[in-house]
Parts: C-alpha cells; structure tokens; sequence
C-alpha cells in the first residue's frame, strides 16, 4: 500500500478540516461567544498537523489502487469525526466524549440523529459546526480534495471517489476526474446557496436558513430550534421539503441538464422510479392520516415532507409519526431502506441498487421460464456489467450481516424492539430518526456506550457503503504482499 | 408445458390426500366422534377425482422440465390445501372458510400458527388431521409421489424434487432419484416412529405422542391442549426439543450414516454451523433470561427448547417469551430467519444458504485485498457452481421483496409494529410463533381476511422457497412457447 499517499491525504483532510472550522469561528464572533476560541484553536492545531503531514510525506507516487484508496477513505473519515468533535467536547457543550464523537459522526455522514435533548442550548457556533458537518460530509471531504488537488485527480484515483460517492455504478464513464469532482462541488454549492435564498425570501432568520441549508443540502437533519421544523412557516417547510428532494437527485443529472443534454438527463430510469416511490408513497401516507388533520392538504403536506425527508435520508421532522396509523409507519420504514438515488448526497440502500436486484430477480425469471434464452441486465439503454451485479448482492449481504449484528448489540440495552430495530436502520441508512424513543421528537441520548459506539460503525459503514470501513478491519489488509 | 403430466400429478395428490386423510377417520371413529363422516366423506371425493385425473390423463411422456416442474409442484400445494380444508370447514369446527384454509395452509407447510383461539374445542379426528398436514408437509407430498410411482421417478423429474426440497443445492448427485426419494421417506418414517416411541417411554398419552411426533417431524408445531408442551413433563419437553433438532438436520447427513460413511456425514460444514448456531443462541439466552428462572438448570432448559423449536421452523413453545428480555428476543428473530439445514423438513432462509452468502462476502473482500487472486467459493471440498451463487442471492432479494410487501399490507390491520413484523417472518419462514400478539401464546385469530390471505401466500411461498410459487404468477409462464 501506498502509505506515503495515505498520510498525505489525511493531512490535506486535516488543513480542510481546520479551514471549515473556522465558518464556526466566525459565527461565534458574530454572536459574541467565547466557544469560538475552541473552534480557533482546535482549526488551527489541525491544520498545522495536516501542513506538516503534507510537507513530510509529499508523496512520490500519486496513484491509490483500490484497497488502499478504500482505506484512505475510511481512516480520512474516522480521522475528521475524531478532530471534529473537539469543540462540541472541550468546550463543555456535550459533555460526555463518546456522545460529542456520535454527535459529529452523525453530523459527517449526514445521518442528523442527535443525543442532545436540548438542541437550544448549543451557542451559535456549535450550532453552525453541527450543521456544517452535515455540508461536508454530504458531497465528501475526499470529492473536494479531489477537486482542488491537482495532484490527485489523475484517473487512476477513481477509487478515492467509488469509496466516497455513493451508488453502485460510479464514474466509469468520468473522463476528468478533477473536473467532475470540481462540477459536483460547483453544483452543489449553486443547490445550497438557491435553497438559501428561498428562505431567506419566505423571512426564515439568516442563521437558521444558513444551518438548514447546510443541513438540507447534505441531507443531514439536524436542527437549530427544538421545534425543529415545525415552527417554520408552511411556505418554509414546502421550500425545504422540495430541496430536500433535489439533493436526493443523482447529481449527474444535474450535470446532463448543465449540459443541455435533457433528452438524456430525463431518460435516466433511477429518477423516474425515485419519483414514482416519493408520489405513491405520498399518496398513500396522506390518505392514511388524512382523518388527523383539518384538512387533505395538511395531510398531502406532512406526507410529502416527511416522505422526502426519510427516503432522502435528510430526517428533518414536523410531528411525532409514532402517532401515525401502522402502515404509513412501515411505507416509511420501506422508504428508509431504499434511501435516495445513487450519486446524491443521500444515504440508504439507493433506488438504483433496488432497480438492479429487480431487473436480476426478472431476469432469473425470465430463465426459468426460457432456459435457452441468454439475457443480461440493462439500465438506461447500457448492459449491466457482472461485476457490478455481483457486488450489489454482496452489498445487501453485508448490509443485513451489520444490521443484524448492530441490532442484537443494541438489544442488550432496555429499549423495546421497535426502538432498536428502526435505530439501527436510522443510523446504517444514515436518516436520523427512527420510531419508537428515537422517532422525530425523540434522541438517541438514552443509549448505552455500547450503542454508541456500534451506532457510530454503522453510521460510518452506511455513508462509506460498508466495503470500504470493513476493509479497516480485514487483517489481511494491513499485510505486505 | 406437459399439461397433461401435471394434471396426472395432481389427481395423484388428490389420491393420497384422500387416503392420507382416513388416518382421521379412524380417529374420529375410536373416539365416537361423528366428525369422522367428514373426512370420510373429503377423503373419499378427493380420492375419487383423483382417480378420474389419473385415468384421463394418463401421460405419454412422464418428464417435466424445471417450469412445468415448478408449476405442478405449486399447484399440488394449492390444490392439497383447498381440498384439505374441507373437513374443518364443513364439520364447522372452524366455522369461517379462509381460516380454515389458513389453518390448513399453516399444518401443510408446517408453520404451525393457529387461528385457533381453543385447540382443546377441536375434536380428536380433527387435531389429528391436523398434526397429519405437518408430517405429510414437512417430506412433501411430491416427494412421496416420486417414491411411489415408478413412472415419475426417473432423474428428468429433478426438478419436481427440487421445488419441493428445501435448500439451494438439491440432488445433483442424486443417482436414482426413486431410491432417494424412498430413503427419504424411510428416515423420515424410522424417526417419527423413534420420537413417538420416547413420548410413549415418558408416558405421554398415545393420542398426544402420536400428534406430537407428526407435528415434531414435520418441524409443524402444532400442539394438541392450550397450554401447548408446557404442560408435559420435563423429560417429554427434552425429548421434543432434542428431536426438533434432528428433524432440522439435512437428511443427507443420516443417509451418510445409514451408509457407514461417517467421515463424510461430520464433515459437511452446514452440520457444525447448525450445531454451533445452536449452542451460541441457547448459551446467550440462557445467560440473558438467568434470573427469570429458579435455577441455571431452568434457564438452559428454557433456552435450548425455544432455541431448537425456532431454529428449525417448528414453533412449539413453553412459554410467552413476549416477557423474556429484549436481547433473547432479538437472538430469536435471528434465528427465525436464518432457520433450519437444507434438506431438512425445517424452512427459513437456511443455514448453508448463510454459509454461502457469509463465503461470497469473504471473497469479495479477497478481491477488493488482492485484485488478481481468482478465487471460488467452495463448501464441503467442493466448487459452487456460479448459479448457485446466483440463484442464492436472487433468493435473498425475493424474499426481501415478499417481506417488505407483506408486512405493508398487514400494516393496514391494527395490529403494532412488533406483532406485524414477526408475523410475517414466522409466516414466510414457517416457524409461527412471532413476537407481540402473535408470539407462543397468541394466535392469529385478529388479522383481517386481507391479511390472512397474505401470511397464507407468504407460508406457501416460504415453504416452496418462493421460486415455484412466483412462477405461477409470471403471465409468461403461461403462454404457449
């Protein structure tokens, strides 16, 4: 492995790290808080390990094949949850350690669960770092680097972005990685600043809409008020429930329409079937609950925003769903499962990994039915490639492996079983909130150390796609060959 | 599709319901039960159109490739579950008909969940014939007609055994497929009679061993008081647990032994997994549920009962483990999934289907640490074949697929989250008892017709290992090729 590279990446991880620490700084300033000192001093502190990492270990070689680009990957995001967490600490704001590590691991891999029962009492700053994290985290630390290190966007480090963007099927067809990293981050930045301005013009404070943008765009959840959405107005809720949405769009589309090329933008199948899973499962849900509210569309309303907030795995919440009829709780489940389209800064399963075991499952059908005929697995007009069905099965395996395993950990708590079964899916599916004590209204505060820790491996395993964080523990790995 | 084979097979289904049911005649009659009149009665007509079918449809060509297979195999379940219902219904023991067909479906596929609010109401020639759906589900009646009819027992009619045999790699080395599928039927037989004969030891009344032994064999689990096995003594209740777990041993590993060919017999991995899932689970519960019970004793006692009885898909129970704490009851839902050995007459996903997923996974991992290793999965010294492979992992997403539709439908009912959940899994992996108003004491009385009619889908589809039953829904199937 190329252990020079490795340590580079993680110091320019750090200096980035240190440099976004610093919109906290300013806040802070702004707000006249003390705690801003932390955010200073712990930005700087790593930003100068990471300038010395990068000057030490100036790498010869530019190129991290698989196993050690999945491994970069997964130490750079172990390693800034670890720095991250520093202020939420130091400053006394969360008190407990392990609790500030799950707060910004949740923050970083956009999950937006919280152990906070009282989000009000954050200071301003360590409100906007929370929110941050999920901006960070949602398009990826590493796709930035990628985008302003010219030394790495070279094509053979495509590794560095399959471990990082989420999906089956990434960039095989990027033809400069520099470039696309650089397009992803500009339209991202274009998403979260029009999202901002939607907010702005429906009067949302400039503070909150920053943070819910933020939050919004890399489809985190948390929130600055304890009321969470619900105190916005209707229009504010609309705005973020549309937004929520669009980050859940494969970005490539967004790439395609820049492009002016609609015809294909619009022919992608994902986005078709993304929408038709947020319009049934809209329509199904508000018909459920149509009878608790005043009126059809305050039930289309609370649908369609808690519909997109789950399957984009975003989380933000307006009412407590626990008291919503059982089967608009179980499509919400579904929906948690399924998560948003590859290549979003969403989390979950991904429509398209569920697209491709369907069109599998038909075609072995298909086989029965016809022995003779040989079909392949088509997607958008392109053959499937095996490799890529192959691993989107094993990925399933993986992933109900870690759920179950997480799930009888969790049970050694005293929670009931829906509590611990739809913690788990909230943290691997990176939504936040569950059902039970860790529905909308509810936190993750009461879990054990244990739970934490385990909750933190899937949070970390759900945003990385798990091969990557599993790779960190396969001894085989770490041997020469 | 050779049509008219597979109306000779199911007038040969009908045939052995009609003769298999007499087995409650006689019941009915040495009670002084009129009830026997109904079974009589069925039995008699069943046998009857059976012959007609048999006569009529005489085939010139007794082979059936995998579609046709698959199709007969289905329907044969369907049909045998319809007619099987009669006497329950007609008798108005079980005064409404689709929970006489549910009733019936669960005894068939050996799930063994009750809609039954007083097994004790029932009369004696209508709980045997209800143990008797178990032990004639658990083999299989195809499986029997292979043994019995030379003309079907040729090595083409693979596929027949295939769909009825649970398990993801059936009888490729099967040399002549009527011997096996006698051997099959001769353990089977040799081992109920060897149960009944402990039960008998212990002084278990006869009628109650007898129905028992059915339901053990078959890993059903339908019981013949209310208080269900808890009211027999601590030896039955050892002997019981001891053959449930015998019964969800793959009955290769006794023909091995019946050949004296021991090493062979204890090298399949798929033993030592079941074997050691088994002791980990009863450890771990055990240690969980300690101070619930007098003595370590107790709780052991407890634990591997309810381990054997899940593990293997039988469902029999000794008490409400709705109160056991939430860390036992989750290791029991896992093991619900994962179920019995293949080619056992125990359901669930299967213990070598797990081994394979579990070795597949490892694979990946191989490859992603060393790219140019071409590695194959193997299991018992020997390559798995691609499509088994394959075929394995489509099995998952099907069953995933069925899952997560069940479940929503049951939703719509009023049940809570707990009970919905379990319900499905008890039912599609056949174990029947679930958790919350479903679990050991509970019963499935409440659920709407609509919701019947699913778990009775999910019990077929579990018990066919999905395949055959989906087939009968694909439109192509049906068309002419």
């Amino acid at each position: 492995m190329n252990k020079r590279l490795i340590v580079y990446i993680l110091g320019w991880v750090l200096i980035v790290e240190g440099a976004a620490m610093q919109i906290a700084t300013v806040t802070s300033f702004i707000y006249g808080e003390h705690e801003g000192l932390y955010f200073l001093g712990v930005g700087a502190l790593s930003a100068l390990l990471g300038l010395l990492a990068v000057k030490v270990k100036k790498p010869k070689n530019p190129v991290l094949y698989q196993k050690a680009g999945f491994a970069a990957t997964a130490l750079s995001w172990i390693l800034m949850s670890f720095v991250g967490c520093f202020p939420f600490w130091l400053s006394g704001e969360i008190p407990s350690f392990i609790d500030a590590f799950y707060e910004t691991v949740s923050g970083f891999t956009t999950t937006g669960s919280t152990i906070l029962t009282d989000v009000e009492a954050l200071s301003h700053g360590m409100l906007m770092w929370r929110s941050f994290l999920h901006w960070l985290g949602g398009m990826g630390v590493i796709v930035f680097l990628l985008a302003i290190i010219p030394k790495l966007g070279g094509q053979q480090n495509i590794f560095l972005m399959k471990a990082e963007s989420p999906g089956p099927i990434v960039g095989k067809a990027v033809p400069k990685m520099r470039n696309y990293a650089m397009m992803l981050y500009g339209i991202y930045f274009g998403l979260t600043t029009l999202e901002f301005i939607f907010l702005i013009i429906g009067k949302m404070p400039v503070f909150d809409a920053l943070n819910i943008s933020f939050a919004t765009a890399g489809t985190g959840g948390f929130g600055v008020t304890n009321a969470g959405i619900a105190s916005y107005s209707n229009y504010l809720q609309t705005v973020i429930a549309v937004f929520m949405m669009l980050f859940g769009i494969n970005f490539s589309v967004y790439i395609l329409i820049l492009a002016k090329k609609f015809k294909q933008a619009f022919r992608i199948q994902e986005l078709w079937v993304y929408f038709g899973i947020i319009v049934l499962s809209t329509a199904l849900i508000a018909f459920n609950i149509r009878s608790l509210y005043p009126s059809a569309y305050d039930a289309v309303h609370q649908s369609f925003f808690y519909v997109s907030s789950i399957i984009t795995t975003t989380g933000f919440g307006l009412t407590d769903v626990n008291n919503w009829p059982e089967f608009s709780k179980t499509v919400i489940m579904i929906i948690t499962f399924i998560g948003a389209m590859a290549g979003s800064t969403g989390g979950g399963f991904k429509v398209s990994r569920v697209i491709l075991l369907f069109k599998e499952t038909r075609k072995e059908f298909s086989l029965l039915i016809h022995p003779r005929n040989v079909k392949t697995v088509k997607m958008d007009g392109k053959t499937i490639d095996h490799n890529v069905m192959r691993s989107t099965s094993i990925f399933l395996v993986l992933y109900i492996g870690i759920f179950a395993l997480s799930w009888l950990v969790l049970s050694l708590d005293r929670m009931d079983f829906v509590t611990n079964f739809t913690a788990v899916a909230a943290n691997i599916n990176n939504t936040g909130p569950g059902l039970g004590m860790v529905g909308p209204v509810g936190n993750y505060s009461e879990f054990s150390i244990l739970s934490k820790i385990i909750l933190i491996f899937d949070m970390l395993a759900g945003r990385l796609e798990l091969f990557p964080l599993m790779l960190l523990f396969a001894p085989s790995a770490w041997k020469k060959s």
